[in-house]
């Protein structure tokens, strides 16, 4: 596993600086450099030890670094991967923790000289809390990294990437910024649209009978507002898609309701369950192999 | 509290099994008397301590109960009442444990021998796990069971039912049946059938990539499905009224993300981010009052 002399974090919240104590706890990097504009936060992440130094200036801040990871809201990744890239060593590797990649690696893809220097990657590894009090060292242990580059990013870089991560404890998955994107639109982004939309529908009076069923259901509407827009517009496409498959199979399950037509209710309830089911299993057997 | 010397159970799954275990262990029936058709699974009910004695014989096992508690699933629990009651003693009280409560009651008020005797209940303590092997005699602790009483319905009668529950650790709200099926339809039956349809419309193979918000989101939907159908069936119209709600508003967000309209997406979000964390907020106060 590859020892770095110094990497540098440009955004330390939640994964910023879990990068940071990761690297640290498994002595992987010498310097970790926590670079943001909010000077305060950056020394609460220095303090609880995830960062080594912090800048708020990012050109000075990543001007020795050999890697650099831009783990800042997904409106922001391009033009940080930009501005990081022209500021450092021409040595220096990319990557970013963006939720979506299709637009970022698209926006980035038409630099040449960052063809050779950044792939994008997506930590799997969220939570409904942000914030670098809540990193952990083991974030991304047994958890799913993907890496997805583009047709002309060098076999060679997004190997050590793909290594950078696995050094911190993640799976690694590679694929191609569009199926990442369909990917995450099905299982997080539209889930989190669909989460949200029914917190905010259930009136407040009835609020006081809502039991865990009800949080579960709903636990992901508590993530922060700002990073989730910047999500949603970046994956429009593929969220509109799964939004409508699902809008479909609820007018189906509707309308059997409104038909009183038991048969075709059960039928959609098991089928629901049977994929439930499915996932429960495969947790189970990631934990135990 | 009051001490029964008999208590009958009809139907000993979790709920069943959980209100043997809690009147066992806090010491509140001399015998409690697990009632079903299958004769296994009820002998398994007595083995974990859940109940004192076991009849597959609905007839001869509520012959001296003072107390009948009826956990069958929502479809069948009026024609068990009826049929508990006529072979039970005249003084003997009924309730039940169903998740609907409108046409149950509605159904028993009809039964003049019945508005003296039986009052309806839901304890709000499932779980997507079925069977006495769940039960837990701690399920009602600070968990909330809403009693519903009909226009004729005593006073009386209520009060012992509702001092029943909370002799089991439950705290009680007093509801009309109609206020009950519109809430609950809000907070867990229009969610249930929202997250199954989620987990049914997620293709299994972007399934590799689901992690714990899509496993959150859809964990409702790994419940019992046929119990789930009488269920849905049974508070038809609030469930109706609920998804319609949903829908409506899931096609505000549709239409705001079509259009690129960051600023109504943001409202959005942080309407369902300001609900969610009013549920998280009122449940911490909960558990520290």
């Amino acid at each position: 596993m590859r020892q770095w002399d110094s990497v540098a974090i440009i955004g330390v919240g939640l994964i910023g600086a879990s990068i940071g104590l990761a690297l640290k706890k498994r002595g992987l990097a010498q310097r970790i450099i926590g670079i943001g504009r909010n000077a305060p936060r950056l020394q609460e992440a220095c303090d609880q030890g995830a960062v080594t130094e912090i800048f708020t200036d990012m050109d000075r801040g990543v001007a020795d670094a050999q890697l650099i990871v831009v783990c800042t809201p997904v409106g922001h990744i391009a033009s940080h991967v930009r501005q990081a890239a022209a500021a450092s060593a021409p040595t220096a590797l990319l990557t970013d923790a963006g939720s979506t990649k299709s637009q970022i690696c698209r926006e980035l893809a038409a630099t040449p000289e960052l063809v050779a220097r950044f792939v994008g990657s997506h930590p799997m590894a969220g939570s409904e809390k942000s914030g670098a009090r809540h990193g952990r060292a083991d974030l991304f242990v047994d958890r799913v990294t993907v890496v997805t580059p583009s047709q002309d990013d060098s076999p060679d870089l997004t190997s050590q990437i793909e290594d950078f991560w696995r050094s911190l404890g993640s799976r690694v998955l590679r694929m191609t910024p569009a199926a990442h994107d369909a990917a995450v639109a099905a299982v997080s982004h539209a889930p989190h649209v669909i989460a949200s939309v029914l917190a905010a529908a259930t009136p407040d009076e009835h609020l006081a009978l809502a039991g865990s069923g009800w949080g579960d259901t709903t636990r992901v509407a508590a993530g922060d507002a700002e990073l989730w827009r910047q999500i949603v517009l970046q994956n429009r496409q593929p969220i509109l898609r799964t939004l409508d498959e699902f809008t479909a199979m609820l007018a189906q399950f509707r309308a059997a309701l409104d038909a009183e037509d038991g048969q075709q209710i059960a039928h959609l309830l098991e089928v629901g369950k049977r994929r439930r089911d499915a996932f429960a299993r495969e947790a189970r057997e990631k934990r135990s192999s």
